[in-house]
C-alpha cells in the first residue's frame, strides 16, 4: 500500500549530515520509503492515504546501538549505598557490582526477563527509537546467555522494533570459573557461541576488553570463532585504559568499537582503514564521573563514523532516554546537536550493519521515521529531558501509544 | 469525600528522610490526608472507594521551587551555534543570549506564551510534579512581567498544579535602561512590584545578585520594596562569584537563597540562621559544565535545608524533568538519593513557604502524592531519563493522563 506523509520537514541525514528538506513530503509503499522531497515535486500516488504531519520535523527512526537491557534487578540500593559512602570493597564483598546482576539474572525466568526488558524497550520506543541493541552477557553460561538472547529475539517479535541481538558471553569471568579465563573463553568459542549461533540467536559478537575483564589475547580468540562462524564483532574497547582492543577490532572489520575513551590516534586509524564505527556512550562518561573525553578530534580527522547509544545497563548507565544521550552528547563531549543526531540514526545503523536500510531517509530505505514537534533538530539534542510530542511510523505503520505497564 | 489508597509503601519524607512506611495506606477526605500508616492499622471508612496502588512506592507530589518556565521562543539555534564554535561575541552582536528571550517574550501575545508554558508544565506534571514556582524576568517592563504573572496564574487555574508565581523584575537590564541599572532598580521598586502586588500576581520577589545582573545594593532596594509590601523574598546568589547575595538575603528572611555554587561559610551560616533554603540547580551546573560544587558539606554541617530543582529556562537550563534532576543532584553533586528526594518535597516545599501543607505525606497535609511503580525510592535518582510508570493524584483526585500536544 502506498501512503502520502505531507507537510513536513525532512532532517534526512544524508552523509551524516540534517540534509534538511523544507516543506516536505514522503511517499511510501509497503514497508519501505518510495520517494522523499519536496512537497511542490511529489508524484502523484492516486488513492493513496494522506497523513498530515503539520509541520513537524521528520527524522530516521532512531537506533540505539549499543544496550544491555535484558537484565535481572537493578542495582538502585547498591547506587544508593556508594553515595551514602559505602566502599567498593564493601559492595563488592556483599557480592554487588555486576555478580548481583549476574546472580538476579540467572535467578529470573526467561518470562521474568522479557517482562522487565520489554518495559525498558518501551521507555526506548516512546523516545523515538525504532531500531535497537540487545546483549546478553549477564548470563555467562550457555543456558543463561540462551535465555538472554531468546528475550532479545521476543522483543523483536512483539514490539514494533527492529532488534539485533549480540552475543557478549566474553562480558567477564562467570564465578564458577574464578581463576580460569582462559578456561571460559575456550567454552565461549567452542561452545556458547557456536551452539547459540546455530540456534539463530546471534546477530554479531562483543566482548569486553578491559584489565578488569578480558584481555587482547582472549578476545582474539572470541573473534577467531566469530570469524568461523561468520559473525561479525564489536568490541568494549579503551573505556578504562589503552590496550589497543580498538585496533585489534578494526583488524577483524570490526562494525564497531564502544567507548574509546582511551583510544589513541593509531586505534583511530586503524578503525578509519577498515570503516568501524566508534561508539560513543556518553550515559556511562556522566554516571562514572569520568574526566577523559573519547578523542573527537582524531575521529574527526580521520574520518570515523560516530554513532552515539544509551549503553543502558544497570550498573553504570541506568539510561531509559537516547534522545537525553544526544544532550549528554552535546554537553559533554562538545559534539554538535547534528553529529549527535547523525550518531543516533546513520552512523548508528552502520555500526549495527544496517547501513544499507536503517538511519537515513531516502528512497528504497526502510520507512522508520519519526515526526517531532518541534521547530527545528536542533531541539532534539537542546532540551534535557522530557517527551518530545511526537509521532513514530515504523515500516509505514503508525506506533500508537504503548503503555509501559 | 473519603477515599482510601491502600496496597502501598510510603516514602513520607518526615523530616527530610524517607520515613519509610512499608505495606501503607492513605485515607484522604477531600483534598486533604486525613490518615496515614500501616494498612493493618487503617481506620474504618464505611463506604468510601478503595483505590488499589498495586504494591506502588508513594511519595509526596514533587515540587519544583524554581523555574522559569514561561518565556517565548527557544535558543536551541544558539546552543547549535555554540558548539559548531561560533563564539559568545558573534552570539551576543547578532542579538542572543537573554536579551533574544526578553525579545521573544515581549513579541508573544499572552496566548502564546500560555500556550508554550502550558507544554512545559505538562511536562514536569507528568513527570510527578504537583507544585511548581513560576518566575517572570523575561518581560523587564510593567506590561510585559504582568503578561507573564498573569501566565503563571492562569496555568494554576488551569491544569492539576499548584503553581506560586514570583516577580523576578530585576533578573537583567532592559536595553531601553541600558548604562542606567539604578534607574531600572527604581522602576521595579517603586512602580511593577506595587502594581503587579496590588494586581494579586505576585507570591514572591526574587532578583538575580551578580556581576552581570545587579549588585547587593540594588538587590536590596528591591528586597525593600518588597518588605514594604508584605512579599517574601528569595534570590539568583552566588552562582558565577562570591558577592554574599545569600547573606543579604538571609538578612531579609529569605525563603531561599538559590545557586550558590560560591557561597562561603558565612553565607550559610547566615542562611542556615534565618532558616533559608538551599536550592540547587544541577540543570545549569551540568548545562553550563560547572565544576565547582555548591558546598553541600557546610550546607548539611550547619542543617541548612536543601532543595533541588530544574532552573527550567532557555538559556542555561532547558530541563523538562524534575525527576532527572534527582539524578544529577546524586551524580553530579554526590548528594544521596534520599536527600535528593526530599530536596523535590519537603524542602522544596519551604522554598516556597509551603511547608505547612505541602512536601509530607502527614495528617492535614493536601493530598498530593505520586504512586510510583518501583521497589524502592531510590529508583527515583538511579534511572537516567525515561518515564517511570505512575499514577498522580492531586488534591485527592486522580490526574489523567494529559497529551502534551
Ligand atoms: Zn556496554
Ligand atoms: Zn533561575
Amino acid at each position: 500500500m502506498r501512503q502520502v506523509w505531507r507537510n513536513c520537514h525532512a532532517a534526512t541525514m544524508a552523509g551524516g549530515k540534517y540534509a534538511a528538506i523544507e516543506r516536505a513530503a514522503i511517499l511510501t509503499r509497503g514497508k519501505s520509503i518510495e520517494w522523499i522531497g519536496p512537497e511542490d515535486a511529489l508524484p502523484r500516488a492516486d488513492g493513496a492515504p494522506v497523513h498530515d504531519l503539520r509541520g513537524a520535523w521528520v527524522t530516521p527512526g532512531l537506533i540505539d546501538c549499543h544496550t544491555h537491557l535484558v537484565f535481572g534487578g537493578n542495582r538502585s540500593r547498591e547506587f544508593e549505598q556508594r553515595l551514602q559512602g559505602v566502599d567498593y570493597a564493601s559492595i563488592a564483598a556483599q557480592g554487588g557490582g555486576i555478580a548481583s546482576t549476574v546472580r538476579a539474572t540467572r535467578a529470573a525466568t526467561e518470562g521474568e526477563l522479557y517482562a522487565s526488558a520489554r518495559r525498558r524497550a518501551l521507555h526506548l520506543l516512546r523516545d523515538g527509537v525504532t531500531t535497537l541493541e540487545v546483549k546478553s552477557g549477564y548470563g555467562l553460561d550457555l543456558p543463561n546467555e540462551r535465555k538472554m538472547l531468546r528475550v532479545a529475539r521476543r522483543l523483536g517479535q512483539t514490539l514494533p522494533l527492529t532488534v539485533q541481538a549480540t552475543c557478549l558471553a566474553a562480558h567477564a569471568l562467570p564465578p564458577e570459573f574464578a581463576g580460569r579465563a582462559d578456561d571460559y573463553i575456550d567454552e565461549v568459542a567452542r561452545r556458547i557461541l557456536p551452539v547459540l549461533a546455530a540456534e539463530g540467536l546471534v546477530d554479531a559478537v562483543d566482548a569486553f576488553c578491559e584489565h578488569l575483564a578480558f584481555s587482547p589475547g582472549q578476545v582474539d580468540r572470541v573473534f577467531q570463532a566469530a570469524r568461523h562462524l561468520g559473525l561479525p564483532v564489536k568490541l568494549h574497547a579503551e573505556q578504562l585504559s589503552s590496550l589497543h582492543g580498538a585496533t585489534l577490532a578494526a583488524g577483524y572489520g570490526a562494525l564497531s568499537a564502544d567507548h574509546l575513551e582511551h583510544a589513541t590516534e593509531g586505534d583511530v586509524l586503524a578503525m578509519a582503514g577498515a570503516g568501524t564505527v566508534a561508539v560513543l556512550l556518553p550515559g556511562a562518561f556522566y554516571a562514572l564521573r569520568e574526566t577523559r573525553l573519547p578523542p573527537l578530534e582524531l575521529l574527526r580527522r580521520h574520518g570515523v563514523p560516530i554513532a552515539i547509544s544509551s549503553d543502558l545497563n544497570p550498573g553504570t548507565s541506568p539510561a531509559l532516554s537516547l534522545r537525553l544521550m544526544l544532550s549528554m552528547a552535546c554537553t559533554l563531549f562538545r559534539m554538535t546537536p547534528e553529529e549527535a543526531l547523525a550518531g543516533a540514526t546513520v552512523h548508528a545503523a552502520r555500526a549495527l550493519g544496517l547501513q544499507a536500510t536503517h538511519g537515513e531517509l531516502a528512497a528504497g530505505r526502510v520507512a522508520d521515521f519519526v515526526a517531532w514537534d518541534i521547530g527545528h533538530p536542533s531541539e532534539l539534542a537542546y532540551w534535557i529531558g522530557g517527551d518530545i510530542p511526537k509521532r513514530v511510523i515504523r515500516h509505514a505503520g503508525e506506533v500508537g501509544a504503548m503503555p509501559l505497564d
